[in-house]
């Protein structure tokens, strides 16, 4: 993409009421626009961004063989006082409204219920069994507070992916996939090494649930991981864990974290709850074994940002940059033909570029590199030509190298 | 896609009250469930169909140089108020509700507001000018009625585009060029040859606005067109326009018909009511000139379904069909290794297919395959084989032909 037809500006401010570093810094680079507290919009570059993201999310579902499907952000009433999720004082985050002839509806907060309930038209038989469905969908929370950014704010996307089986043990055995599909998930971002899988509150159904926790500083929870960092614990259930685990407290230290993903096993006492059965084999109606896993989409880019970003601005793993160069022109009308000729040449083979083509001076548009994060920037100019070399610095070290056109080619392949 | 994968299953049954013959026939086929009158979810095959629909829109627009963004649901009322748009006298198709604090909020049933507000961040000078904004949004809409299926939802998925120009002349140019971009739509849908660029009324701003008009029974509009199709009207402006066109009201023919599509011209008085002003060359301050562009994604939907269904289900084009082709396989090993190999060899080659390989009977699978709407149907038997043959059958024509191996992927191709 050019900058010269990209609509946003970076920002020097941003809104007052702003407190968070991950708003802050998106704001300021171009990425979201403020809507009101909790609530953004995204520019072209922050889809680009939340895209890159949904993209490894939905190949590693799909390819354990889960299916896509769309709910609606319009919710019964009755889908969700089957099981007293209704109720504003069981639930506080509904955003409640009425249709025009007074009846009650909701707008969707999570999506368990009404998932569950349209599974009671397609699953009747032990032979329709297991089924995994996920989406990718608008969540709308009516937050007390929202002062984290897109980390939680009153509207997000987020995948939830549920699974329903005919036995406990075919159940567990699916779960066991999704937790490899979701470390190959955050593999894939680039927060693969700080982010645990950790044994947390369980609600209603289990005694543990799980989450996965990235290391960062801007996290609202504490977890307690060991030093071969082979166990995690939340700071909630830390003594019933500990003692469950047969592991000394003491051997464990605290760090502060985010919640990453929330996967929860129900058993069946959801599908009780919402009369989801299946003829078995031997002819007898049974409840169908449920888990749920969740990812917040726009929270990991929250994460994403709050963990890598410096005092120069965000820092993009490659895989969800917007672009993985950041190509400067500076001078006059050779640099410029270069400059083209490099942006249509690596462009043709897939690698996505940024193209400073603005009438900026050269510190502005390294500055704006900086603050958007690129992973390499590649700086074209007239004094370099000569030399028939391009300067490429890299985002996250700040090292620049003197590179030949092959091996600048052979850097970014 | 392998049917025996896929959750969903075809329905002899819809819902009591289902009155719309495009949700009737959709939920049959397994593409969408009802969630309540106006509300639907989309299943694996459903998803499949909005993305194809999505993606002609989205390279459409993208190659007129417009730009994807994404805004909110949650809507605040001082974004609306400016222009008397949130009095649910003047706009009754709100849902609102309130935050935790109070504070009134309401749920986007069209941007429009929304979108010139963030502009008024971007915008500054005649430089920042033109710019080309859309987005693929869901809309809420508090309809007091909802029984047209998904081409009239509570819930829906729109297409709404925004161009920003600094004079009449730039955006009367855009406009041409956006008109040009929808008839690319219409065409790549399947359904250009029977829609109409129409003219509409023009609200507040203009005279006239226009609508693209599709040729269909279900549709809730009547048009006027003349013998060779070059001019279109709508009913409710049949005298003002061939009034001003000089046409004789006389010559044009009524036909029943659905909007597909709706564009405005807003001059500067929308900019002026919002307060987006640029910097002039001549550095003074103007109101930025503003046209808005919509294509009901989920409507489109609907409308492709009424307009080609016939009494055996749905018909897609080939355009926006889940699958291309419907393999059927019917038989013992012989035939099953090679509708395996048939399978697993057009997929290679991108040739998306669904591959009934469920234990039901062949007339189960015919049936089938004709309420899904599959352009083509492939049956591989074990007669069939021992003649090397293929039965290739049009879901359209209902023609059948037996075709080689070659031919038969020479047809595909």
């Amino acid at each position: 993409m050019r900058l010269s037809h990209n609509f946003t500006r970076t920002l020097k401010d941003v809104p007052a009421d702003e407190v968070s570093r991950n708003a802050q810094l998106l704001i300021r680079a171009g990425y979201v626009y403020k809507v009101m507290a909790g609530v953004y919009a995204y520019t072209p570059l922050g889809i680009k961004v939340l895209e890159n993201i949904k993209q490894v999310v939905r190949e590693e579902m799909n390819a354990i063989g889960s299916q896509e499907i769309i709910m609606s952000s319009l919710q019964r009433k009755e889908t969700w006082e089957v099981t007293d999720r209704w109720d504003d004082k069981k639930v506080d985050v509904w955003f409640k409204s009425a249709l025009q002839d007074g009846t009650e509806v909701g707008f969707g907060w999570s999506h368990e219920e009404a998932i569950l309930e349209m599974m009671r038209q397609y699953i009747k038989s032990y032979k329709d069994l297991p089924v995994s469905v996920y989406q990718i969908q608008t969540k709308l929370r009516n937050e007390l507070r929202a002062k984290s950014g897109i980390m939680r704010g009153r509207e997000f996307i987020m995948k939830d992916m549920y699974s329903l089986h005919a036995t406990e043990a075919d159940c567990d055995a699916y779960y066991e996939r999704a937790i490899a599909a979701y470390k190959r998930v955050y593999e894939r971002l680039g927060i693969g090494e700080d982010t645990f899988i950790t044994f947390a509150s369980g609600g209603a159904f289990t005694t543990f649930s799980h989450e996965f926790q990235t290391i960062c500083e801007a996290g609202e929870d504490t977890l307690f991981v060991n030093e071969s960092h082979t166990v995690a614990v939340n700071e909630e259930v830390l003594d019933d864990a500990t003692r469950e685990l047969g592991i000394d407290k003491e051997s464990l230290v605290p760090v502060v974290s985010a919640e990453s993903g929330n996967i929860f096993k129900f058993g069946t006492e959801k599908a009780e709850k919402m009369k989801l059965y299946f003829t078995g084999e031997d002819g007898e109606q049974h409840p169908v074994y449920l888990a749920s896993y969740g990812i917040g989409i726009t929270r990991a880019m929250g994460v994403i940002v709050e963990k890598f970003a410096d005092d120069k601005g965000i820092v993009w793993p490659t895989s969800v940059a917007p672009a993985l160069v950041y190509l400067v022109q500076i001078g006059q009308q050779q640099s410029l033909r270069h400059a083209n000729s490099l942006y249509d040449e690596l462009m043709s083979q897939g690698i996505e570029v940024m193209y400073d083509d603005r009438d900026e001076r050269p510190g502005a548009k390294f500055a704006d590199s900086e603050l958007m994060g690129i992973p390499y920037r590649v700086t074209v100019s007239d004094r370099l030509i000569s030399d028939e070399k391009y300067e490429f610095t890299s985002r996250k070290t700040g090292e620049t190298e003197l590179l030949t056109r092959d091996e600048l080619l052979a850097r970014l392949r």
